[in-house]
């Protein structure tokens, strides 16, 4: 433990929003708003860039009840940024951090941000910058290493859950094939939670494609085949991710030219191609009447009349919990989540853990959570979800 | 007023599902339960298609508990159909009516199911079959005439107005273009539910596109580019239903192959190609990094995390009227809504219209909704709207 250090801080956040990244912000702002050793702390605006750019706010004169709003609206407050910084990029920071008398850094993002948290720090060391680096988790995708799960992904499984909960009642009121297409690029939690409101084994989705489980076009129409002679309607959950058996991704297959963002990640939402394609497939193949394709995109991580609570506390307890951290001493780390119990019982407690376990790769979806056909999930995927969502509305049936 | 009438009742569902058709549903269902005059009220599954298959379930036996759980989920309990009933399907229908005793016919639905409603009852009246029809509103679409507005709608409108408060969050936390396209083939009223959930004039969504005003691709991309040097992003709400200048729908230049079912309508949901190709001409001709766009498709209608309890508490209202209208001894007719006061003072009346005044034609938005430039709403718009959504999430903002 070092000792504690007087300085200004910097809050950022950074990549895809989601709808509780603004709890985290919050839950900084309101731990270090009357800690007299932090006379500034510096809101920069769009991540990173704002660093460079000294697009600053002054977080400590923001009111409480605007910060307690700010809380519960989904998206950036401060305005996120795709930037990833190099050694000049970094150089940059520092300068601005030196000229600013700032030690402490907090930054909420997933892996590509807790890997801009590991190089910036790094650089800080080599420079011999005395400087505190925290990353907060957030990312609706769920696929960060170490933490039982990420803020963000709880509200976003609690939106897809209720999508496919209606949708497939819709499906049962006009009966066809449906195919909803889900965020996540390499990891299918996202798409896994379609699952969680299914209360009957007659429930859609009847089908669940992820990433992690290879998957060809015929083998997917056969499937499809075999719910409609079984049921007389087919509902799809399939993540926008998925690859075939030779390992390229249908999405590649199917836009030529993918925009790429400043990672190097195919941008695969934004688009309906991916839907439309896989409803022609149905169309093309198998003989049913009514083919329908959503393609969900960016309502999963901002839609702002679904939040899950737990998801809210605890991403507000993470940005609590860095200051925390920090303050302790610790001189740098990523926030995670270990979970105390379960069901009736579920809870979670904080832990620190090294930017370095959280940053760069990520976290597939576990084996024990895919169903042996490959096409659902386990039971015990929906003992780990459930809790997350804080809840789902009530379906009632006739049939 | 005709005399009371003894005999059996038949309740369908039709059209396009929302989420409160089963409030209206359960509210006809729980209004009969303990009438003697009506012994059994059978169920239609799928519509009219239930009724010629006779494929009915008895509704009288259904516990209370499964109808409340039913009355809060979204979707026909009882399945939906498209069939549109001709001469001869209606013959059937009278043949089914007459061998079980059935005298009262509830069908919930659109502008083609008052029509349908309209049709079986004149042809009862051609065969001397005493028949009593009422038709109970429902659409997403908010298009019938007469009444204020529809059930359905207000549902609908919260799910729109929320994802386009929470996209324009996602918009601004990431800047660059962002393109929604939302239901509605003749008219804009959901298109223009995007605007409620507004705080501020800097706030998205900045331009508005309803089918009520032609609009061109030219036009569109000048509106673009002004509103991205004025703000430096741009979100825009698109009905799928916009016509250029010379009258052409948009999305029948686009799909070449439009799919019509069987009341002619195009099929323009269920497909993401008109959000792919705006994105794609302002790609083109604009110079913007980033452009998005998301087709919200049926999640409009059956999303089962944001029902509008107005919404419910109405439609549930209208069941229940219909058969008050009914054992009144009322022949015929539709349920219709008028305002009784608004704002903090917002409430409705339901009174009984011609099965004709509902029937077939549609109500566009009128002009005091649409802003003079044709491309934003009124605030005339909001009041008339707002409450129908029974409230929005409060939006907080650091900028």
């Amino acid at each position: 433990m070092a000792d504690l250090l007087k300085g200004n801080a910097v809050i950022g956040q950074s990549g895809g929003p989601t709808c509780v990244i603004n709890q985290s912000l919050v839950g900084v702002v309101t731990a270090i708003q009357h800690m007299p050793m932090v006379e500034h702390l510096f809101g920069a605006r769009h991540g990173v860039r704002g660093i460079i750019e000294e697009n600053f706010v002054d977080m400590k004169k923001i009111p409480l009840p605007t910060l307690e709003a700010v809380a519960n609206t989904p998206a950036a407050a401060l305005g996120s940024t795709r930037d990833k910084p190099d050694a000049e990029y970094c150089k940059r920071i520092f300068e601005v951090f030196a000229a600013r008398d700032v030690h402490y850094f907090f930054y909420i993002g997933g892996n590509d941000s807790a890997d801009t948290a590991r190089i910036v720090n790094e650089l800080a060391d080599q420079a011999g910058y005395e400087l505190r680096v925290f990353h907060i988790p957030k990312t609706i995708d769920n696929d960060l290493r170490v933490t039982d799960h990420c803020p963000g992904y709880g509200s976003a499984a609690k939106f897809v859950a209720c999508a496919l909960m209606g949708d497939d009642r819709d499906n049962a009121s006009l009966p066809g094939v449906k195919v909803d297409i889900i965020m996540g690029r390499h990891a299918g939690w996202l798409t896994a939670a379609s699952a969680l409101g299914r209360t009957d084994p007659s429930d859609g989705p009847h089908l669940i494609y992820m990433p992690e489980r290879k998957i060809d076009p015929d083998q997917m129409l056969a499937d499809v085949d075999e719910v409609l002679k079984k049921r007389g309607r087919c509902l799809l959950a399939i993540s926008e991710g998925i690859e075939d058996s030779e390992g390229v991704a249908w999405a590649q297959r199917i836009v030529e030219d993918g925009e790429r963002d400043a990672h190097g990640n195919l941008q695969l939402s934004g688009s309906g191609a991916m839907g439309d394609y896989i409803c022609q497939l149905i169309r093309d193949k198998l003989s049913v009447n009514r083919v329908r394709g959503d393609t969900f995109g960016y309502l999963q991580r901002s839609f702002a009349g679904c939040i899950s609570p737990v998801d809210q506390a605890e991403a507000r307890l993470a940005g609590n919990k860095a200051v925390e951290y920090a303050m302790a001493g610790n001189l740098d780390g990523s926030v995670a989540f270990k979970r105390t119990g379960n069901g009736p019982d579920y809870g979670i407690e904080c832990v620190l853990t090294e930017l370095s376990s959280v940053a760069r790769d990520t976290k597939d979806l576990p084996a024990e959570y895919i169903a042996p056909n490959g096409h659902d999930v386990t039971e015990a995927f929906i003992e780990y979800a459930l809790p997350l969502t804080g809840g789902l509305p009530q379906i009632g049936k006739l049939f």
